[in-house]
């Protein structure tokens, strides 16, 4: 049997304690390539890298791995240079991750983790992101690796139907309960920005704010975490909200 | 009856033709607020600045308005910046554009323009992109101005869905035939990296890449736009593929 090929990303960058772990585990599923940001990319959504240059470079022995690369660019950017330029094949299953902090609910949008794996599916790789609700680089992650190995494996053998990858939370618990297929909770960041004034004398901002769940839905990924529970979200990327049409054609336009 | 309040941003940056063009229709609709990036931001996706401080600066007299700002962030961080510490309101509509070239099909997910749009959707705005497919910074954006206007007035006039906002793509054209309300088109973009070597001898890589559609519908926006006609789709999101659910969880998880 061929061996699985399996590419491995994150936004935290290649120094990641998480990255590591999900190595760790896919290490025992397949020939991994890594691609991972040379520096933190929280944040960046799905953003490219269209008015710079992209540098990567081979890291000898990362991991006890010969397919090791940074790239100076986006997770968006690494999956592309992964798949055109390093692999230059579409590897079996692209896995994102682990991400240090929550990318469930609204934060799939904002998210790094989830764009590389977006990306993934977008070019037809079965795809999945990993993130655990825990923000600190001395997260223990050792209790999510057996799931995490389940969770691959699964999707290496069932395939995801087209057009979809998997955003994986973990919850920030000793005792995890098990597994929910979840949809997206219906919740957002209310904004506070920080407002400081330099050594100079002049105002800056730091961007902060309070996440908020309105949704009290039980097969939300919030409340799946919330109750110790790992939420799988099926994620697309055909943005259209096709029960709007027919609203929309009965404008005067 | 009160003024409507629109809050005006764009990816392409403060100095933007297409900016200019979309402030000068929506002083017909109401009090405009302008909180543009202060340099340009195509391809930023849905990133928003968690990592780097945020910087506001007031633009006197632009465009013959008072209320003009660059920020230094992405066009995501220029729409809560706006919202929550200039308009510290929520405003009755918000516009980003018009973009310098398309944001049909799978180019909604890179774009900063839609991204903007986006995030007010989630902060409960009414909101809509506009996107010519002419990249050149001398096109024409005089034609689309009464069609602008329309769609404008008609969200003002009716709403829209709860978590839908619109992507408006103009072809480009002479003749526009009309409006058609579209689903997103399948398409990708197939990257190509070139590959340079710099002065030092280093080599890097521009991204790259040939747009293809496969999607042979004539709902799809990318039909519309090589038809003459202007794309109008709602997007959402709500990224969970619930059509997906019932499947994952015959799984054996």
């Amino acid at each position: 049997m061929k061996a699985n090929t399996i590419l491995i990303t994150n936004d935290d960058g290649i120094a990641a304690p998480g990255l590591k772990a999900l190595a760790e585990v896919m290490k025992e599923l397949g020939e991994i390539t890594i691609v991972a940001p040379d520096s933190p990319q929280s944040g960046m959504g799905h953003a490219i890298t269209i008015n710079n240059t992209l540098h990567v470079e081979h890291i000898t022995g990362f991991l006890n791995t010969n397919q090791a690369y940074t790239c100076s660019g986006t997770p968006v950017d690494c999956v592309k240079m992964a798949v055109h330029e390093i692999m230059k094949k579409k590897p079996s299953i692209c896995v994102s991750g682990i991400n240090h902090g929550s990318n469930s609910s609204i934060n799939v949008i904002y998210s790094g983790t989830m764009s590389a794996a977006v990306e993934a599916g977008i070019e037809g790789v079965p795809a999945i992101g990993f993130s655990f609700c825990n923000y600190s680089w001395e997260a223990n992650f050792e209790p999510l690796k057996k799931y995490v190995k389940k969770i691959t494996s699964e999707v290496l053998k069932n395939g995801l139907p087209e057009g979809v990858v998997l955003n994986v939370n973990f919850p920030n618990t000793e005792k995890i309960k098990g597994i929910k297929i979840c949809r997206q909770a219906k919740a957002i960041w209310e904004e506070e920005f920080d407002k400081r004034t330099n050594p100079m004398g002049k105002e800056y901002y730091w961007l902060t704010g309070k996440f908020v769940n309105h949704d009290k839905g039980e097969d939300t990924d919030e409340w799946a975490l919330a109750n110790g529970y790992i939420s799988i979200v099926p994620v697309h990327f055909d943005l259209t909200a096709y029960h709007a049409v027919q609203q929309l054609n009965s404008w005067d336009l």
